[in-house]
């Protein structure tokens, strides 16, 4: 639905919304022949899909497989295929860091180089992230005319360097040629702006004070930088919606894309009982609460079915906590499908379900990809989940007399 | 679908379509867990739905509740997103009164005044249509340069004021303040036109005459106007087509929207019975026969469970005669969901059937919200009823060779 009409029909309503999202919901059938979600025990989620509406969501389009800013944009009613995050700014707003619009973000990557300059390893052997943490410190003081920089670890030789200063231009290419045996690539200028022959420049004058500086280092001597981006522009959420939106996730890139549409983030510790514990102590303060489950996800990433079957049974076994906040409408999403077997992302539909008063129950009776089919809410672009939402929340009023 | 593609590949043909509009059709579960369609005893509608195909319109978009005029416009095949009847527009044709394109209208309530000119009562405590009537016949021949006017009493203190003339905008602002204990507004330009500029003050002068001829009553002393708007401008819908179009509605609203888009307007009478005899008298006359039937959107609206169920056999039982016409295709849609228990629109997908030799049975055998989920049409926007009807009837040529 498009933002502007959101904006004319959206009203502001007392009522709360629990909007979780279960990261990697949606799999492909396992040894058993269910899928994880059909084979974990889940009967608190099978009852609210019993009681409320049951569908699927396509995440961006058919045959796309979202990763996790696509997947997180629509089921918070942005066209991902209009706004996108960059992955450098995904990354740093991923460690907390509050991206302006002078900054200019990057991943990096710490890397073992020969002596002739190649690649032995791009990954430094996985260093430590508290080694790529002090390595970063060192890195923090590079002088450059006019631009600062934030150098910041993010985990094992993982880190984000963020270029700030006027006019910088995401439109420079990567370093890091992503494979071993060759030279990192040199920064250069992807169009033929003055911006971006500067920002190539003052790139490359980092990179080679850089690489002298790490140059005595055992391993991770050198750097490679890739997904160039500045901060993206996104209507601000709570504006769009006229409530009040808390972001309560564990993992720092979920509260970062929250962050960017303008959720304010409360602090979520390591735990789901921490991330209920928040909800509870912030339930007064907010009308909509994105809560964010990672691990349905990591278990599929990991090719691990079992893991993923406990995961969700794990994330439903705190379904009668989350209930007894009473919210008014309560949602359960996938911002897409991370089927074990595939040890990935998928472009697979997610399963989704609405609870609430104003939820037309459908006849399925358990929560899961082949019981959605038969729901309510049938196969629809994950985009349109908030209006839907927020219409069960008495949060849209009437289109036309 | 794009209208100017359908007016490539539409041709007449003699076949008759009887496109039924049960207005409020949708709901939710009443007490017994059935929606009032499933509770309902429908006997012809579960025989068309078991014969023909069946499926769940989304009248304007996920979780959009629409109102009674992009409601059907969607089912007369306008995107009710890019096409908008205004407030008063639908008004003035709501009361059967036909706009111009030199006509501006709005809806006016009369109000109740304190000597300081502070609204008391915006709604005049709701004063009896008559003595309504009687003050709008005072208000109309107030004297303005070039430019008429018409004011008429809809219903209890509302009315509608038309101004005809050359060149006038709807884009001026409302004088009613939509709450009380504050004065009246000033009608002005919203923007720096000479149209604007003119109209805002034609409205003012008009106003000014009008409260001074209210000024002695005890009630209605003042008014308020707002919704101002023009004649829509809409494709013609027997042009789009290319067949002859009636429309048989006992409300004048319906009659109203009917008119805006092109249909003739047959004399439909006050109850069902005259309605089928209207169709029976013109059957030769038209292709395609809109037939409107209000009264399940109304017991919705008085959230009256069991009288929407009553309202639903009573169409049922008309069925039969409907069908001795011997029409080649039946639809029966909804403009959108009247759930009893909301007593107010909603945005909940409507149950559609389409009948006719040429349609694809499924494998439901009954009309309903949930038997629809399993049907052939699936979950479609409304808009693309009108297409899929008017193939079912041999009236859309192939696209491309």
């Amino acid at each position: 639905m498009d933002i502007e009409l959101i904006k004319r029909l959206s009203q502001p309503s007392e009522q709360k919304v629990l909007f979780c999202v279960i990261d990697g919901l949606g799999g492909l059938p396992g040894p058993t022949g269910e899928t994880a979600l059909e084979a974990a025990a889940t009967p608190n989620l099978d009852r609210l899909a019993s009681e409320g509406s049951q569908g699927r969501t396509l995440p961006v389009g058919f045959g796309i497989t979202p990763g996790s800013g696509p997947g997180h944009l629509a089921l918070f009613g942005y066209d991902p295929l209009t706004y996108e995050i960059g992955r450098g700014a995904l990354e740093a707003t991923g460690i907390d860091f509050t991206l302006t619009t002078n900054d200019l973000a990057a991943r990096g990557n710490l890397c073992d180089l020969s002596s002739e300059g190649l690649i032995t390893d791009r990954r430094a052997g996985r260093l430590d992230t508290e080694i790529t943490a002090r390595v970063c410190e060192s890195l923090s003081d590079i002088a450059l005319d006019q631009i600062s920089t934030h150098v910041l670890a993010v985990r094992e030789q993982r880190f984000v360097v963020i270029f700030r200063g006027d006019e910088l231009s995401d439109d420079i290419s990567e370093t890091d040629p992503q494979q071993e045996n060759v030279a990192a690539l040199t920064c250069k200028p992807l169009n033929g702006t003055i911006q971006a022959e500067r920002t190539a420049s003052v790139v490359r004058r980092w990179v080679n004070a850089a690489h002298e500086r790490l140059s005595g280092r055992d391993r991770g001597n050198g750097l490679l930088l890739r997904g160039w981006s500045t901060r993206p522009t996104l209507p601000d959420f709570s504006e769009i919606w006229k409530m009040r939106s808390a972001a309560c996730a564990v993992y720092p890139m979920y509260r970062g894309v929250a962050s960017l549409v303008g959720m304010e983030i409360v602090d979520a510790g390591l735990t789901i009982n921490d991330q209920i514990k928040q909800l509870e102590n912030q339930w007064d303060d907010y009308e909509f609460f994105f809560m964010h489950y990672k691990y349905a996800d990591s278990a599929g990433e990991d090719g691990d079915f079992g893991a993923k079957v406990q995961a969700i049974e794990e994330f439903d076994k705190s379904v009668p906590e989350m209930l007894a906040l009473e919210p008014d409408v309560v949602v359960v999403a996938g911002d897409h499908s991370t089927p074990a077997v595939m040890a990935a992302h998928s472009w697979h539909p997610v399963p989704v379900l609405i609870h609430g008063k104003d939820a037309r129950s459908d006849l399925t009776d358990s929560f899961g990809e082949r019981a959605a089919i038969g729901g309510e809410l049938g196969l629809f672009p994950a985009k349109e989940l908030m209006p839907l939402t927020l219409a069960h929340a008495g949060k849209l009023a009437k289109y036309g007399a």
